[in-house]
Order: structure tokens, then C-alpha cells, then sequence
């Protein structure tokens, strides 16, 4: 059962936060493993990556190649039912459309002194993207990470999948080819950031990494920021349901298991303004966890982190919704539409009765890389602005050097730069 | 004297490698302290501030507080030249204007099948501002770093200065009064970037923290992101400034020299066409470095990572460029605007011999805040974009839902993950 809170309660601020300041992940302290090797990977290169994908994938990389071929690529294509490859060419078609309408424009202008003045848009050259193996080896993150990237303009997209025993997913390779991936490469762990930054003979290196991993591709991206760009470290998934009583309470407890089931440490939160109507809520999700596969995880999660809170108004849920700031928010209440207008801190909003986050995780269009863990205060999911980078653009004519110019000389002087003083003045003979 | 290089030199590609890959900074470990520190404010909060500002910067901040008052303020606004205060409003000015220009807009739309999709923006509620006391205290860095947070429409932007002795830089308080910001509280180093993050009694929290600092700074930075996010951790300045014999070789010297006596660390480029005028231009250093204040510092970041690179033409010295990725690159060429065209890598470019880079640092109106130490590859200057987020919406119709909710369905159950499934079938009767 999760922890139930009334707004009214004496003590419930106090609980709120105690709620807000949970602790989900346990940080595993892995730094100096991945620094011994990513230190491999860069002196060694291609060997290191044998050894160590020999050592931790227990298959030869030699053999093949660390290259996953283009006939490996469409032999797995070939393999999938077509029923499947029709739902990953919806998603693509959908993510494509939507990211498509992020691309920034440039903005070239005059002002009113005639200073020429501009933010020029360029793509990032070349991307890496970490797509894990095993369990988490999701077709949708490849997607959601991999087609923003190429309609952003990324030439060269290059993807690390590790293959355990050396087995192929072929549903990650189909999404990676649907998607326009450019290179893709059988090696995974530490030592396959290590290889996107660093670069081996094999592998040239990219500018950026993006893509979940474990606590290790964790380590070796935060090992590797500063000399290429990642994005966001993700924490454990979460959402928040607000939902009214006019909704059948088994949709909405099948909302809260659905990020449930993710992970032991994913929270699923249910804010409503009807005390029966959460009780049937709780009780739904009681029945589901007896026919779901991961009612072990489902299970964990929302007795350990779940939370089901009452209010006596929605300017309260709404007010609570924006401290909690959300991966996932879902309105299932009657005036969805306004409430909207209300969210200050939230990953992705699902407006109204019939937009699950299920859907959103998939075929929405919208990306489904979002900010855990509070992050929504001060940061986006993952976009097509991601994968470019904005050079700004300056030209004075020598009437306008001489209109602005003085002040930069006098500001100049007060900050004790005289080189830069002159180097103004003396275009200006003062 | 800077190395001289010419890209028809047989081991010019050798030589323009060690150039890429000089290290510029030495990292201090001061991990262990800075944690400490942020134990310190964590669990000691205003008590701990007043004891290490007391260690730190001299002064009991009990006596007057530990913000800065308005009368403070007002004092020393006051007390500065009205010329000064004019060059900073100007500057002010500009820089809002263009950052204007920057504000994202919100982009709801329905797509083909009725699907209501957009992207929402809204501004960060509360931001820090770290401002550095001593040497590096510049109040052009108040109003960049400021103005923007304001115009992204942040509305609790909370500015920390150290004041050494207890005593105030006027300047400084006189760019954060026409920037906006709302509250200044005098301490600095680790312990106010913990106050920032953590929150004391006096000092509530904010949600991301941007700003120049010493290495305990940045370090307290990085310790504290993810509770809240930061800006770029900048590295030493450089300029890269392509030019040719059109040049007055005294111009392009003192831009070289701008760059160079901001830290021995910092770097200055020139590739010019012409090797008589690149001989010019070193002379013409050389000459200045006589005159020059910081001649110290300019001369050593000169002599120790300062280059002069001549090519044939200028397709070669433009890839040379792209591959630096300057922070700042001056075009003092004949044809300046076609060659933008072919920048890739660079935070922010000054066009044309008009246009020194120094201009841009106070009143051109773009950012002086910019990617260092080749991460213009990746990344950009710091914008409007850094104080705003997005959040992304989903709405489906009943319809809707029926037409893509069944490829949702089919990819949740390929991903093992049955209550995603069950989310979206539920809904439609599957």
C-alpha cells in the first residue's frame, strides 16, 4: 500500500516533505573502476575493447568486427513481424514530425543603430548514442534518442549497443536503421563511452553522448563531460495522476502501475479531490498487481514510493503537482484544458481521460526522455535542441563602433582590461 | 613569442594536434573541502555561513546581516561617475534587446489525426547568481549573466558576492540594480553556493545556480547538481582571429592581447594568408606588451599558448577553425559575411574589422558567456534558453487514442511492460 495524505491533515506539510525529499536511488560508488577503464580505452583503443567485452559480454569481438554489419542489420529487420515494424515506423513518423516543428531558426537582424546582430543555428557534427542491453534495451529510447538527433542535422550518428554472449536484439537494431543511425557498434559499459569520446581506430570520436544506461555508463559520462557534451543522468521514473471521481478507477490505477513497473525505485503519485474515489483507486491497483507479470516490481515500487494524496480543491493539487515537478503529469479531470495553463514544473503533461503516458512513451510524438527526480524545476526532456548549438553573431560598421564603442572603452578601463580598451580606442583613434 | 605554424609545413598536422590537445588548466582537487563546506551550511545554515565568512572573508556578516540592504545598494550606486552608470545602462539595454529576441514561444498545435501536441515553456521560479569577488568581479559578467534570467522571466533571482573585509564593490551592486536582481547576500565560495542550493533561515533555495568561480566554486557546483542544475563550468577565455594583410597589423594585435591578459591560461590564434603581415602582427605584440598594464600575464599566456598559423587560403584556415571551435573568432577579412557561412564551431563570431571581440564583451548586446576549451562543438553561449523549460503535451481524443493507441499497445507488450499495454487497451476495449 502507499502512503495515504490528506492536504487538511494537521501534519501534512510536514509528510509532503518528507515525500518530496525521498531518496530513491542508492548511488553506487563504481568512479574508479570506470576510471581504470576508460584509461584502457584511451591508451588501447581497439584492444581494450576486445578485452573488455570478452571480460564483461563473454564473446570475441574480434571475430565479427566491432562494427555491427549492414547485413546483421537487415537480417534482424527481416526477422520482425511486420505488425511490430509497422508500430516502430508510426512512432518514428510521429517523433520525426513533432521534433521537426523544435528546429530553432536563425535570427539575423539590424537594430536600430544598424549593429548587425544574429544567433546562427548549426547541428553538432557527431553524436554517440548508449543504448543498454538486457532488460532496459528499449526500440522506443532508441527512437526518441536517435531521430531528434537526425532532424536536428547530426551527420554522423553513432550508436554502442552491448551484446551479450555476443546475441543481437534485432528490435534496437530496426528502430536504430528506421531511425538513420550511422554507424552501430557491438560494445557496451564504461569502456563504450570511453571509445565515443576518446575514439580508437576503429571508432572516430563523436562531440556528444546521449542515452541511458547503468550506474557505470553513468560514471563514464560524467568522467568523459567537459571534453564532450552529454545530456541529462536519468533517475528512477515517475508520475503524477490527478484525476477527479468521474474516472473509472481501474484506468487510473493502471496509469500508476504502468510507471510502477518500470523499476522498484519508479513513483507513482495519485492526487485527487475525492476520498472514495482514491480508496477505489487504491483498491484497483491491489486487484492489477495479482494479474501483472511485474507485480514484484509493481508492487515494491508503490508500497515503497507510491503515494495517494486528497486535497480540497485543485488550486491545492495543482500547487503540491508543481512542488513535486513531475516527470509525467497526467490530468484526468474535467477541466484539463485550463488546468494546463496552471502547471509551472512538469516533464510532459497528458491532457484529459483518454491520454495515458503509455501512449506518450510510444506513438505520441512527444519525447519520452524527460527530467526525474525534481529536475523539472530547472530543465526539458530531450529535444531537438539538443543536438545543435547556437554561435552568436556580431558586425559593427565604423558608425556604429563609434556610437557604442566608448562605453565598452570606459567599462573597459573600470574592470582593469586596458587591452581591451585599446583594442576598441584605437579603431576608434581615441 | 606565440609558436608559429604554417599548414604547409609537412608536420603541420602533428603540430596543430599538440596545439588541440594543449592542457590549459590545472584542476585543483579541492573535492574533499568543498564537501565539508556544503556539510557545514547543510546542517548549520545561517550559523555556519557567518562562521566561514569570518574565516574566509574577514568580517562578522552578523552585524550588518547577511543581505545586502537596499540602503547599501543605493549608497553605492550612488557613488559611482554618472559616464560609468550610463556605459552600464547601455550595456544593460543592449543586452536585453537582443535576449528578447531569445524568448522561445509555446507551439500547440493539432497535428493530421486531431492529436493535440505542443511544447510549453515557462521561466525557472528562483535562480542564483554566483559573483566572484576580488580580481574577477566585473560587473559587465553581472548584467550578462542577469539580464537574461530576467527577461526569461525568472522571478526570484538571488545574487551572491563575497566582500572581503565586509567591504562592497560598488559596481557590482550597481549591475545587479539594473539588471533586477532581486536579493544580494554578501558571501562567496562554497559555502554560498550551498546557501543557494540547500537554503538556510535567511536564504531560501534556489533551483539552478549560474555564474564564474574560483575552482572551490566550480567544484561546489558540480557537487551540487542534480538537486539543482547549473550553467557550463567555464575554462580559461580564447580568441581565434582569422585576418588578412588588409589588416593594421597594430588592430589585430591588440585583439590577440584582449584575449591573452585575462589569465597566463588564456589563449590567442591567428591564421592570416599572409606571412609577412602574421610577422607584423607578432612584432606589432610585441611592441604592445611594452605598454600594456597586464603585459605579465598577456606575454605569458602569449608566450606559453599563443599561435600563429598562416595557410594558403582561407577553405584550409576555416576547417583549421572549425576544428579549435573558438570561443570567440574575430573575421577581419575582405569577405567576412560570406565566410560565417562556413563557420561550424565557434560560441560567438565578430564580423568584419570593425568589430573587435572586446566590443561584444560589454555593449555589443550577445553574450559574453560562451563555450571554452572546444566545447562550442557541443555546446553554447549562455541565453534566454538557459532560464526557461519546456514541457511537452499529449491530448488524444477517444478517436484518436483508437487510431494510435493499438501500435502503443503492440510496442509496450514487445517491451515486456504489460501495464503499459493494459493502460492504453483498457481504454479502448482490447
Amino acid at each position: 500500500m502507499a502512503i495515504r495524505l490528506d492536504a487538511n491533515q494537521a501534519d501534512f506539510e510536514a509528510r509532503f516533505q518528507d515525500l518530496l525529499s525521498m531518496k530513491r536511488e542508492v548511488s553506487e560508488d563504481v568512479d574508479a573502476i570506470v576510471r581504470d577503464i576508460i584509461d584502457q580505452v584511451k591508451h588501447h583503443g581497439d584492444e581494450a575493447l576486445f578485452e573488455l567485452t570478452q571480460k564483461f559480454d563473454r564473446f570475441d569481438a574480434r571475430e565479427k568486427g566491432l562494427r555491427i554489419s549492414q547485413q546483421e542489420i537487415d537480417a534482424a529487420v527481416a526477422s520482425i513481424d511486420p505488425d511490430v515494424m509497422a508500430a516502430l515506423e508510426l512512432a518514428r513518423d510521429r517523433i520525426k514530425s513533432h521534433h521537426q516543428r523544435q528546429l530553432p531558426k536563425d535570427d539575423i537582424y539590424e537594430d536600430a543603430l544598424g549593429v548587425q546582430l544574429g544567433s546562427r543555428w548549426t547541428a553538432i557534427e557527431a553524436v554517440g548514442l548508449y543504448v543498454p542491453g538486457g532488460l532496459a534495451a528499449y526500440p522506443s529510447s532508441v527512437l526518441m534518442n536517435a531521430v531528434p538527433a537526425k532532424v536536428a542535422g547530426v551527420e554522423r550518428l553513432v550508436m554502442v549497443v552491448p551484446t551479450p554472449d555476443g546475441v543481437l536484439n534485432p528490435l534496437v537494431l530496426a528502430a536504430a536503421k528506421l531511425a538513420g543511425v550511422d554507424e552501430i557498434y557491438r560494445i557496451g559499459g564504461a569502456q563504450a563511452v570511453a571509445a565515443l569520446a576518446y575514439g580508437t581506430d576503429t571508432i572516430d570520436p563523436v562531440y556528444k553522448i546521449v542515452g541511458p544506461g547503468n550506474a557505470f555508463v553513468a560514471a563514464a559520462k560524467r568522467q568523459v563531460f567537459g571534453l564532450v557534451g552529454i545530456d541529462m543522468i536519468a533517475g528512477p521514473s515517475e508520475v503524477l495522476v490527478i484525476a477527479d471521481k468521474e474516472n473509472d478507477p481501474d484506468w487510473i490505477a493502471v496509469d500508476l502501475m504502468a510507471q510502477a513497473e518500470h523499476d522498484t525505485a519508479a513513483q507513482s503519485i495519485l492526487i485527487s479531490d475525492d476520498a472514495d474515489f482514491a480508496t477505489a483507486v487504491e483498491e484497483a491497483v491491489e486487484r492489477q498487481l495479482k494479474t501483472l507479470p511485474k507485480a514484484d516490481i509493481a508492487g515494491a515500487s508503490w508500497r515503497d514510493y507510491g503515494a495517494v494524496i486528497t486535497v480540497a480543491d485543485w488550486e491545492t493539487g495543482m500547487a503540491l503537482s508543481n512542488r513535486v515537478a513531475p516527470e509525467h503529469l497526467e490530468l484526468a479531470v474535467a477541466n484539463a484544458e485550463e488546468m494546463v495553463e496552471k502547471v509551472r514544473n512538469a516533464g510532459a503533461i497528458f491532457v484529459g481521460r483518454f491520454t495515458p503516458e503509455a501512449v506518450g512513451d510510444y506513438v505520441g510524438g512527444s519525447n519520452h526522455v524527460l527530467p526525474t527526480a525534481r529536475s523539472a524545476r530547472f530543465s526539458s526532456g530531450l529535444g531537438t535542441l539538443d543536438f545543435v548549438k547556437r554561435s552568436s553573431i556580431l558586425r559593427c560598421q565604423p558608425d556604429n563602433l563609434r556610437e557604442i564603442g566608448p562605453a565598452a572603452v570606459t567599462l573597459a578601463r573600470q574592470e582593469g582590461l586596458e587591452a581591451h580598451a585599446r583594442s576598441v580606442a584605437t579603431r576608434l583613434n581615441m
